[in-house]
């Protein structure tokens, strides 16, 4: 016979409770960016996306009579991430959230290495980056095969898709590409003699970087021709290097080589033959 | 002759430095967001819509040869906040550092009238629900007028545009303004004998109120017809309820009242008379 566990039974704290993130099965979407904070931060986790009643999980936290529990506000939408007694939506504030408390904030940028969560200037410095990616490089990429209403299909609105396409691979991909690439020569230029970095901010990985080399990938899937030619075309060197060594990080190789990892398909990158334009 | 100061110049720290508004002259746009949060929390501040080279302050900050300052990240877009030595982007990144700073976070829903601030959950919550308004009830208006392409003019995608809005008025309106009244009437039943609420978190206002606000106002603003309906139709009472109740903060009164407060225009807001549709 087993001895009873003496150990009492204590509500576990914020701290130690599990990370658990709601998102639709069967698609990276916008819960990749927060798989990907939780795997380079080696913590455990759980995920609908592996659970055979996940849909249901994701359907009943946006239930249209979910006002939520004591403490929380319900979602409009996943991802959703619960963590003790806290219940979070929006990608970039669950990213926010994650990074802050798992160690994705680097150093001060001026030379003095003090750790810059102290001041908390610098969560909002990545705070930024993050939102500037997923404006660009995910909602952007997601809008052009749905510029007119999500509640269509994609056969719907062929025609505005290739013309705001056409415009995103002219106009929006350069300009954003352009901005990162930025953005990494002056943190290289700042961090001069402190050693390399290839990061966006300070001297190693923030969270901006794995959302960054997110939007990066799901780009390449949608847009392979515009992709191609902008890593070619030698203009956004640092761009593509960031997105190269994020990819070898070991925690993050062993995680795309998983079966953790989901296929692109019919979420916010998909690839449409007609829509896989060359920059003119 | 004027006695010298005998105060000893010392650099000021971020605590006591002004807050610095960079955003487009002449429209309130994204930048009236923080306006408000600055205004309600009555904390002095500059502001490039009221200097004459206004325009200049921002096309330096986003300058393409811009790196940003030793410890600062450069903007791709305004509103830009500078305070002290920290200068960051991004408009619900600029409120949630003003709003955890300025006394924007309300008190705890479980009773015990805690700080929320304490465990930075609130901050989280709030947070969401800002994103929230703003994608939908500003991003989405936006994109109502310029669906297709922010670098061609209205008139050039005139159809896209009206197809567009008849999702937004038909689907996506209903949609946002019934998760808030959710949301509103569920903080209601969880105040239930801890006094009256009206917000959208919590015992008292939030920068998401404020948010909420300032997107009902402009949504108002570029489609009357639609909100005039969704007013009449009492299905989003505690909605409407918020608008007139931020409308009539003292601070925020006189500051609509004022000069500072600038016209809808050719911003995010516009009103176009074939846009301006009732819902069907």
């Amino acid at each position: 016979m087993a001895l009873a566990d003496p150990t009492p039974k204590c509500e576990k704290s914020s701290e130690d409770a599990p990370y658990q993130l709601i998102y639709w099965p069967r698609l990276p979407g916008r819960g990749e960016h927060i798989r990907l904070v939780l795997e380079e931060a080696g913590v455990e986790y759980s995920d609908t996306a592996h659970i055979s009643d996940g849909m249901n999980s994701v359907l009943a936290q946006i239930d249209a009579e979910n006002v939520g529990d004591e403490l929380n506000v319900p979602p409009l939408a996943p991802p959703i991430l619960k963590h003790g007694t806290l219940t979070i939506s929006q990608t970039p504030n669950i990213l926010m959230y994650l990074g802050s408390r798992l160690g994705l904030v680097p150093k001060r940028n001026d030379g003095s290495d003090q750790e810059v969560n102290e001041d908390l200037g610098a969560v909002y410095k990545i705070n930024a980056l993050a939102l500037t990616a997923l404006d660009g490089l995910s909602n952007e990429v997601h809008d052009c095969h749905h510029p007119i209403a999500t509640s269509l299909y994609y056969e719907d609105q062929k025609e505005e898709a290739l013309r705001k396409t056409k415009d995103f691979v002219a106009n929006r991909l350069p300009k954003f590409l352009g901005y990162f690439e930025r953005v990494l020569k002056g943190n290289e230029e700042k961090r001069a003699g402190m050693g390399e970095s290839v990061w966006l901010y300070g001297g190693g990985l923030s969270w901006a970087d794995l959302v960054l080399f997110q939007c990066l990938d799901g780009t390449k899937f949608a847009f392979p021709k515009a992709m191609s030619a902008a890593e070619k075309g030698g203009k956004y060197v640092r761009v593509f290097e960031l997105y190269e060594t994020v990819k070898e990080r070991p925690r993050i190789k062993a995680y795309l080589a998983s079966e953790r990892r989901q296929k692109y398909g019919y979420g916010i990158y998909r690839y449409y033959e007609e829509l896989d334009l060359s920059a003119e």
